[in-house]
């Protein structure tokens, strides 16, 4: 099977300039089939403030209504969106910038309400992803970049998390091609101490996982909690599929491909 | 030959939601080919506003600086772009929403400084849109809903005017379909007096163009000189290859593809 490889990259990066410039070069020079979803930025906050739009929370989660949904619409799948693919253009990369929406790429679901409405949230339908509209875009030698966004289907955007879109399209896309799934940030990789970037874990196995995700006696886990969510994406993918998952830093995407840096996920 | 259908919706129409769904319902239901082309609306000097970017113009001109670029950016390849796109696949349209960037679909340069400095605006590059990606993308059963922006292969968003947009892709496409090209908006069409919708002129030939632009003795033309860019790309489309051009209203659009309203445009 053909190589495809799938990278997200996080909002950090795409609020860094620099970060963002070096890590598109890399990402132009990645031989074979590719894929880039990136997340949201600090950016949507910052236009939000000067629109006067406060981001509201219940119970400490965020909650997207309608000032908030046309906000993220417009940074996410414009602003964000369309400035990584000039820059891809410039660097010879034929990217198209898509949303889950677009084409209908990415079928979801408004998150349905239990003791929270998220509001304009989406959840992607698990299994539904196209592969025949993928692989017609990618033949047609498109290289997609995918906002963090897709739709209801009764004509309303809903914003949506980049991780779990970049684990659906991996796991999707694995039927045709050998996929290869980076999470990239700006941190090393997994990291035992979220304050020192020497601590990276190399490797992490399910049973490793379980160890690492435990609730110690003074409720903390050895893992900085928010990572979980992102490895509980990347063990799906390799349950379902997907080859390699990779978690590090995204101006050493390089390494990552090789092996030589960051962590690597394995069941 | 198939027919292709491009239909350019100006501002007024994407500012007006339920002209929008109105027209979009008629869109949807269109046979053949097609391709929507829509304009900015005033939702983005409102968002400006509220942002505190204040349009700059030069000698009556209005000038694309770097702020008022990210705002169309966001605000028509964003939310308008995302809104048409989630509204149309609602319709089982399926729209995928794109930007001259995106594929390099529509290559542009920046316009040449002469007498004034428009800033980030794009003119299309003649005679170079890539027929074979817009037919990969309308045979893998894809709607191209094209955003008013190009790119400058440098890394940057470009401005670009719908009108000479939606001429473009029609005249590159007219090797391969049958084109038929309506510009609309929330005019009846082409009127003799700019206050009277019963003034529509059934039917233009570039001879009586010619009659109808002269300038008269009062400094005046016979029709809205704001009608002129518009009349100027139907007779270019024409020139070109595109079978029928037809000016009217949003909402008419089966009578304007039945010739059964509108202004025709001939050689």
């Amino acid at each position: 099977m053909n190589s495809l490889t799938v990278i997200k990259i996080g909002g950090n990066i795409v609020d860094n300039e620099l970060a963002l410039h070096d890590f598109l070069l890399q990402f132009a020079s990645i031989k074979g089939a590719k894929i880039l979803v990136h997340g949201g930025g600090k950016v949507a906050t910052k236009i939000g403030e000067q629109l006067g739009i406060v981001s509201k929370y219940v119970n400490g989660r965020r909650i997207t209504d309608e000032a908030t949904l046309d906000l993220v619409t417009m940074v996410y799948g414009g602003l964000i969106n369309k400035k990584i693919v000039a820059i891809l253009q410039k660097l010879a990369c034929n990217a198209i910038g898509l949303t889950g929406a677009d084409g209908n790429l990415i079928p979801a679901i408004k998150r349905p309400v239990k003791e929270i409405d998220y509001g304009y949230v989406g959840d992607v339908l698990n299994g539904q992803i196209p592969v025949k509209k993928w692989v017609s875009l990618i033949h047609g030698k498109f290289i997609p970049i995918v906002a963090p966004l897709t739709h209801d289907n009764a004509g309303h955007m809903l914003n949506t998390n980049a991780d779990t879109i970049a684990q659906e399209i991996a796991v999707a896309l694995s039927s045709d091609y050998d996929v290869s799934l980076i999470y990239s940030f700006e941190k090393e990789g997994v990291l035992l101490d979220v304050h020192d970037e020497e601590s990276v874990i190399p490797s992490i196995t399910l049973a490793y996982y379980e160890e690492l995700k435990t609730v110690q006696e003074d409720g903390s886990t050895k893992i900085f909690a928010g990572m979980i969510p992102k490895l509980d994406n990347a063990f799906q993918a390799l349950k379902h599929g997907v080859q390699r998952v990779i978690i590090g830093k995204a101006n050493d995407v390089d390494s990552l491909l090789q092996g030589s840096k960051g962590t690597t996920i394995k069941l």
